[in-house]
């Protein structure tokens, strides 16, 4: 199938069958996909936490606007971005770029040097705002990975942030929750979103020609 | 090609070849790919806006970092996200979906009264941080299907932002750029990024299991 199909064929459901479970051959395939997805200056500045365990689950669903959604989830991966830009964290990316690619440190310090001018005059708001913003690109290719192996996501904006980074210990990872894909097999029967048409603006009014 | 082969493939490319353009019916199937892409509560709060005129284009690369990338390309797709939620664009998409599953109007509005009670607590810098957002899900399923056409293309944040919204008169239109994805052919031989290695932050460290 092509990304259009996997695209027309996924949407958000509302109702998981808690007995079906993803593999981890197709977990794997669906974090893959995170991984590869683009990023400002190629910095990944965030990371994906993988929840499987229900304790941990019970604990997060509170403050969630869907409780059973992410109950009867088969796993849930966790978006959270880099709570700030730092010197030594764009160095660290970069080494490790020159050292997969096998060309001298510092070779592009130049580049570095730029970011590292504009973050450092930036707050550590302005800096999560942006953080923030990348971790969408990896959420929605995991989704349409995951649409390609013919499993079900639900993205989420709609938890508690504090909770889910207090549960996860994320402050300590200079880490903070964004968003949340819920992953596994729908429930025919009570995802009432199933039977329904997909809807989107019209594409001439969704895009402007110039 | 699966999705992750796709992904695999791409990289942002550094130098386009002026003379090879995108045909409309592989624009047609990115800008598809950006309109099936999910949003929060699916109020799709962004338009993209086509650019291949060469003149706005001159304009538009005042300000860019890259501007010989922006200029070679065959296109430019501006995303562009609302300046702000109301509760009269939350009525007019949900008066679409009804319309479109021919149900009642109103069948959602305990859901709509909701979402308008969030948003009607918000400023609108609050509604932009969100609107945004959500632009960087549909700029990635664009660059993947971009990348199952075996087209290059290149995201860019790096632009003057001013500059965009006043040569495409966005603001009259209620939006405020994000990013841009320039869509072309690579030059093979001044594409330097091409030869390179993709480099991506170990899984083990990219994932966190819980």
């Amino acid at each position: 199938m092509s990304l259009i199909e996997d695209l027309q064929w996924r949407h958000a459901v509302k109702a998981y069958d808690p007995s079906k479970k993803v593999s981890q051959e197709d977990l794997n395939t669906i974090l893959e996909a995170a991984r590869l997805a683009p990023t400002s200056s190629g910095l990944q500045p965030f990371r994906v936490i993988v929840v499987e365990n229900q304790e941990l689950k019970e604990k997060m669903v509170m403050g969630a606007l869907n409780p059973e959604v992410m109950r009867d989830s088969s796993h849930v991966l966790v978006f959270a971005a880099w709570d700030s830009y730092s010197d030594e964290k764009i160095d660290k990316v970069y080494d490790h770029h020159t050292d997969v690619r096998d060309l001298p440190r510092g070779r592009f310090s130049s580049y570095t040097d730029k970011i590292k001018e504009i973050y450092g005059a930036q707050t550590p708001e302005q800096h999560f705002a942006h953080t923030a913003r990348q971790t969408y690109i990896a959420l929605g290719l995991a989704m349409a990975q995951a649409a390609e192996l013919k499993i079900d996501s639900t993205p989420a904006e709609g938890f508690s942030n504090e909770i889910v980074d207090e549960v996860l210990g994320l402050k300590e990872l200079g880490l903070k929750s964004v968003s949340l894909l819920y992953l596994g097999y729908r429930d025919e029967e009570k995802d009432w979103l199933s039977a329904m048409k997909k809807v989107r603006v019209p594409m001439e009014e969704f895009t402007i020609k110039k």
